[in-house]
C-alpha cells in the first residue's frame, strides 16, 4: 500500500531542530522524501505500524503533528508534481 | 473531490518568503490547512483548475514545488492526525 506522511515539526527550539532530523531520518529508512516535510511510502501494514511507533516517539504531540493518509494501491494512486527536484516516480501515476 | 495539496517554497530570499505566503493565502481560498505547507481542498474540478492555474504562476519552478495528491470521494479518503493542531475533519474518515 501507499501511505504518505507529512509532519510539522515546531523547530524554535534546538530540541525541536533535533526531532526535525530524527523523523525525517526514521521516514528515509521506510520511503521516499518527496518534499521536505513529505514522505512517500510502499509499505505493508505490519512495517507501517512499526513506522507509526518509532514517528510517535520522537515528536512532542503538544507542538508537533504527523498526518497519514492512506493512498491505497501504488498503482492507482494518482499525484501530479509540479517544479523542482520532482523525485522518482513510486509507481503512482504521476501525470505531469 | 478531496486533493490534498503539500508544497515547498524556498525561503532563503525576502522573494521566496513572499511567495510562500501568496501560496498559502491562495490555497486558504479554497481549503482547509492542516499542515504548515498541507491544505485539504474538497473542490470541484473547474475550480480545482483554477486554484492550480493561480498557484503555478506564483511559485518559482525553478526552486519551488507543488504535489497534488488525488484522493476521491471525501467520504472513502482514510487520513490519521497524530499530535497537535488536529484539523477539522473535511468528511474524511478521520481515524485518530
Amino acid at each position: 500500500m501507499l501511505v504518505l506522511i507529512t509532519y510539522d515539526v515546531n523547530t524554535e527550539t534546538e530540541a525541536g531542530k533535533k526531532r526535525l532530523r530524527k523523523v525525517a531520518k526514521a521516514c528515509q529508512n521506510y520511503g521516499q522524501r518527496v518534499q521536505n516535510s513529505v514522505f512517500e511510502c510502499i509499505i505493508d501494514p505490519a512495517r507501517f505500524k512499526q513506522l507509526q511507533s518509532n514517528l510517535e516517539v520522537l515528536i512532542n504531540k503538544d507542538v508537533d503533528s504527523l498526518r497519514y493518509y492512506y493512498l491505497g494501491d501504488e498503482e492507482n494512486a494518482r499525484v501530479e508534481h509540479v517544479g523542482a527536484k520532482k523525485p522518482m516516480d513510486l509507481k503512482g501515476t504521476l501525470i505531469a
